[in-house]
């Protein structure tokens, strides 16, 4: 009977662990669909909001971190128990940095809206979509523990990175042809490349599912032998 | 008997662990001076080193996570161990991401070799110092449980920030008085960027430090009541 208790404490600490970082993950989906609109809109309210909602997903992360401790330490878990926890540890570190990562889009909104408006590039709002639906599908699958769905994340990222050499290349010409855009031009530099590195930690996160799945670790190619 | 030769295993492993991290911190604080050298002298031999020498760091980062998994499986740590074992996990990340960051910085070398020169921007090579020396900084203070030399390293990342605004205006300048200038001036812009986050990533790790030692998390003020 006791043990019994036990069994369901920790299933239930498991599934809180489950649900923690599945709300992260919707925090920092919108985050990522406000920061780019308020830096094209020229929205510092709504930049402003989404600094604000990075406070929850701090706070997020430390429940997390201090929720797998407690794992670790009473209920000692083993096999893929075990390696969810670990899993979730490490993801969660790339949760948050997305959450970062969407605020630094922002930082500069306030600046670059007093700066002449330039075309706004069509590549960010699909770098935005794009990255927010790789999120989606990386969390849906570490819930499923479904590493052929992370797998179609990782594919998905080769098409954010040639939206990025297309973003870049058109800052640059901007910024060639008319000295007066370089600072807006620069900052879609930035807000691209921040897109770029969002899709990365979401690749991370897309690489532990399919280790929490398969066992096998395919973040370093030739690194582990089978 | 037996127990005690548990013991040792143990304390091999933690000690096995410990130094398997402080290797890949000296394999990428040398990244990060050769990254920045081969940019700047355009030494595209070294550019390749650097990419050569992330595949070590990356097979590090499966060697420690494998490490940490097994302590964790067999050993079965509590306290302070356990803390130290978390904090590995979550570190190696970090000091991987270091590695890549290093490679990025590398890979406009062939590229902007080029282009016509530019002044070298001094803020760059300061930056590499800066973040070479806070991460051996944290490395160290990691080995001895040093939260206070862990804390002094916090201290030093509003220098490099310093820093990289006085490159990013530079670089801006450059741009809008000489149109030719912008795609030098954009990868000098890139390469103190990718510094800048750098030294965010030592950061985090500096705060694990403390976390560590103190078990107070100093990541995110006010997430957590003393």
């Amino acid at each position: 009977m006791s043990l019994q208790h036990t069994d369901r404490e920790y299933e239930a600490d498991l599934r809180q662990l489950r649900e923690k970082l599945l709300l992260m993950g919707g925090q920092v989906e919108e985050m990522i669909r406000d920061a780019v609109r308020s830096m094209l809109e020229r929205d510092e309210r709504l930049a402003a909001q989404v600094a604000e909602r990075d406070k929850l997903v701090n706070r997020g992360e430390v429940e997390v971190d201090e929720l797998c401790l407690r794992i670790l330490a009473l209920r000692q878990p083993t096999a893929s128990d075990l390696r969810f926890v670990t899993f979730a540890l490490k993801a969660v570190t790339d949760v948050e940095r997305i959450g970062d990562l969407a605020v630094n889009i922002t930082d500069r909104v306030a600046e670059l809206s007093r700066e002449p408006p330039l075309p706004l590039p069509p590549e960010l709002p699909r770098m935005a979509e794009a990255v927010q639906r790789m999120l989606r599908q990386a969390l849906d699958a570490f819930v499923r523990g479904d590493a052929d769905a992370a797998a179609e994340v990782l594919r998905q990222d080769q098409g954010v990175d040639d939206l990025y050499r297309e973003a870049f290349q058109r800052a640059l010409g901007l910024m060639r042809s008319n000295p007066d855009a370089v600072p807006s031009a620069t900052g879609q530099l930035f807000v691209a490349k921040h897109l770029e590195r969002l899709a990365d930690h979401v690749t991370n996160v897309a690489e532990m599912v399919i280790f929490m799945a398969r066992g096998t670790d395919v973040r370093h190619p030739g690194s582990r032998t089978p």
